[in-house]
């Protein structure tokens, strides 16, 4: 995060409740809130859960300097005592979470905050804000990354970003799913999310022909030299142009033409009559790496007409998530201590995907004997499921809807980040988690990868919690 | 920018550019860039230009320090003396801009920067990025307070704002547009922009009743009790138990219940009925505040349909402009020095809108004798507009539509911001632009503001401009 004091980057209410359960003396109460989400962006089966390591940063940085009590303070509604807790504040909560990488479904719980309420109730909105962006992009870059069959994604987003954090993190975010690399320099430097990039039309135009230009470029970067060729007309200039480059300058070098890149006009048509162009010029190597306003969508259908494709940049719509740009996720009270004794708590809703699934939970995953996800299943927190005997699974929604398995593994996907408010976790490294992401990705069916009306993966409960969540209905509804 | 070091939030081809400008000895070639768009947001009939002050910012404290230049030394492709360069780079270009606040139109400048290429090029980046995401934020906010007709509108996306930035930024960006606070703390601490928010749920659910939790809230803030009533039953608790609040704990204490919000539920249907209640209850004066994934058109909808709602909190469709999430501005090349006079450069393209304005430019509005907007005309930068005689203005497309026109004000929009490097610009607080922007917007027409199918603003040429694009078009196509 940069060093950066965001400590008041929280919803205003956060501050408003907390001083009034420290006024009540409840503040030291403690509570279970649940991040979960109910949709996956663009319908999609699955979305990839990332920024973690950003909110461990967060709440270990976590503190109110003078200038920010004083500037609570001139609000003139918190109590001086709050204040006081304030510039002490020390977290101490419990704190669970996915991995980041981790394929998630709605649902699900993917963070568990368990601690005072007043705690809980303060990093609220910086949890939820660093999961929904970070997330959003991961499961957006999954979609592009997929969409692409096995060739490379390059994000190219920063210009159209939604500020500069969502530049540098959605860039990570995109790394964690795929992508190959970022045209934002920084997250290089800070990453080591590979840079990418080479000119821009200007370039080209600075120089008193095309030719030139390339020439320029050829003999400034002869091991890397990959060709705009669009700015004039791509097949009776720009990629004629770069054929000569190749002979006149690269060749002579011992080098050759390692790209060009296409930014404009029908992609399906120009990569088809580049790659002719390029194959009987001798240059097979030479990449074809095309950029504008490209997503998952666009790519599904040009290599569905067969375009000759190497490489896509892809920008604004995955930087923004352009198709549908908010990631869901909530705060959601899901216990509270009464007495010494957790009290589970739900909310009611008429739309009965909206009914909170309450409790202090674990999130299982199932996996088949070829290590391929089955189902999940939401539990109690301390439930143990036994693999050696079967295991019956059942829709939530639809309870005759059933299956016994056996023969499965399972893996508990909630892991300790804090225990009383000291990080246990030993942060991965960018690197692993794009490994694990892609591990845990290759364990989902083509059914839920697919982009159009995916295969609903199953989110279950365990009998135990679904009696708990039915039991507080009945109670309710008297 | 809270002291951050982004000096390599960049593209990278901005680097190998500019490596490659220094090695070919042509990076102090003088050339001019514009910054424009070519379409409003949600097919708009305006935009809202954002985010200069950031950029001002940005350049003024753009420097390389060691650990960054020794990164891009690592890359092994950078030049020696071009970091060198980078090490003692001072920025000199003269900048022109739109002052923050301006209802701009699609492909006239909104920033234009003349100087050494290496530097353009070095800047385009974050220029882009700021510009792009506070100008998507303010538009997509002034059409949902052009929606709410004189109701407040409050910005309360901060969870789901694509990061740190996107909330802080976003927010900033919204109040010029006129929504009256926002929900992040951090910009009320940083811009004054006033903090707004009272309960979430989970407070309402932390206590043993619903009633329990108005009353603690009640008496911890008896001057600005705003309850959240639909935890339960809206019409069967919620509103009821606020109305039992005002009678037992406010009343009493000389206070009265400021308001209710309403976060779920039908809100035409519940608005009237709670209305209806607070109404009879003889709370006239108690507002009724909604959320729940608004947008304008569902603002709209709801008024339309005569729903009784005071204030409109509106999250992440404002923070994300989630409907079209992407304001496309692009730095195209306009000129460059060639043996000492400035050449204009033109980037033809089939699709017309796509061919650039050549040369170095100026934007003036023209007004009417009762100071509504009538057209932007762009034209040369030194040309002179005589308002004292006749004008005609015609269409760049179709040269035949034209209008002679007298009686007018005219007022040059693009100011200068930096000479020589320095800035000459006396920055207005947040409070003048917004005012300003206030002023501008309301001098263009109802037509014009129109949120569906608006008419067209006029962006013309002056004669002599369009001469010299007539040229180079003619030029190219020989």
């Amino acid at each position: 995060m940069n060093n950066r004091k965001l400590s008041l980057l929280m919803d205003y209410y956060e501050l408003t409740m907390a001083n009034g359960y420290f006024k009540d003396k409840k503040h030291n109460q403690i509570a279970v809130f649940d991040v979960f989400f109910r949709s996956v962006p663009d319908q999609g089966g699955y979305a990839v859960f990332a920024g973690l390591e950003q909110v461990i940063e967060y709440i270990q940085n976590l503190t109110f300097d003078e200038e920010e009590l004083e500037f609570l303070r001139s609000k003139k509604i918190f109590d001086e005592k709050f204040l006081e807790y304030l510039k002490h504040f020390k977290f101490s909560c419990d704190v669970y979470a996915m991995k980041e990488g981790t394929p998630v479904f709605p649902h699900e719980p993917l963070i568990i905050v368990k601690g005072p309420i007043i705690e809980c109730q303060l990093i609220e909105t910086m949890i939820l804000l660093t999961i929904n962006h970070q997330s959003l992009i991961a499961t957006k870059a999954a979609r592009i990354v997929y969409a692409a069959q096995g060739r490379s994604v390059l994000e190219f987003g920063a210009r159209r970003a939604h500020g500069y954090d969502a530049s540098i993190y959605g860039a990570r975010a995109a790394y964690i799913s795929g992508v190959i690399g970022s045209s934002n320099t920084y997250v290089d430097f800070k990453y080591q999310i590979p840079a990418l990039g080479t000119m821009a039309h200007s370039y080209v135009q600075s120089y008193e022909t095309e030719y030139d230009a390339f020439k320029a470029y050829a003999q400034t970067y002869p091991n890397n030299t990959v060709l705009l060729v669009d700015t004039y007309n791509t097949l009776h200039q720009g990629v004629p142009n770069a054929i000569k480059i190749h002979k006149e300058i690269l060749e002579p070098m011992g080098c050759s033409l390692k790209g060009i890149r296409l930014d404009s006009g029908d992609l399906t048509y120009l990569s088809k009559e580049v790659r002719n162009m390029l194959d009987e010029a001798g240059l097979k190597d030479t990449k074809i790496t095309v950029s504008n306003s490209l997503d998952e969508y666009l790519i599904k259908e040009l290599l569905h007409q067969g375009a000759k494709i190497d490489a896509f940049g892809v920008g604004e719509r995955l930087v923004t998530a352009r198709s549908e740009a908010v990631f869901g996720g909530v705060f959601k009270l899901a216990a509270i201590e009464v007495d010494g004794k957790l009290v589970d708590k739900i909310k009611i809703s008429d739309n009965i995907q909206k009914t909170t699934v309450p409790g202090f939970k674990q999130v299982y995953r199932f996996y088949d004997g070829k290590c391929m996800a089955i189902a999940d299943v939401i539990t109690l927190h301390d439930e143990v499921i036994d693999e050696t005997k079967p295991y019956l699974l059942f829709d939530p929604n639809f309870p005759w809807k059933s299956k016994l398995i056996e023969n499965f593994n399972v893996k508990s996907l909630l892991v300790p980040i804090f225990k009383n408010g000291k990080c246990v976790y030993d942060l991965p490294s960018l690197e692993q988690i794009r490994a694990y992401a892609k591990e845990e990705h290759d364990r989902l069916w083509q059914e839920v990868l697919r982009l159009e009306r995916p295969h609903l993966y199953y989110v279950d409960l365990s009998k135990k919690l679904w009696d708990i969540k039915q039991d507080l209905i009945q109670k309710y509804k008297k």
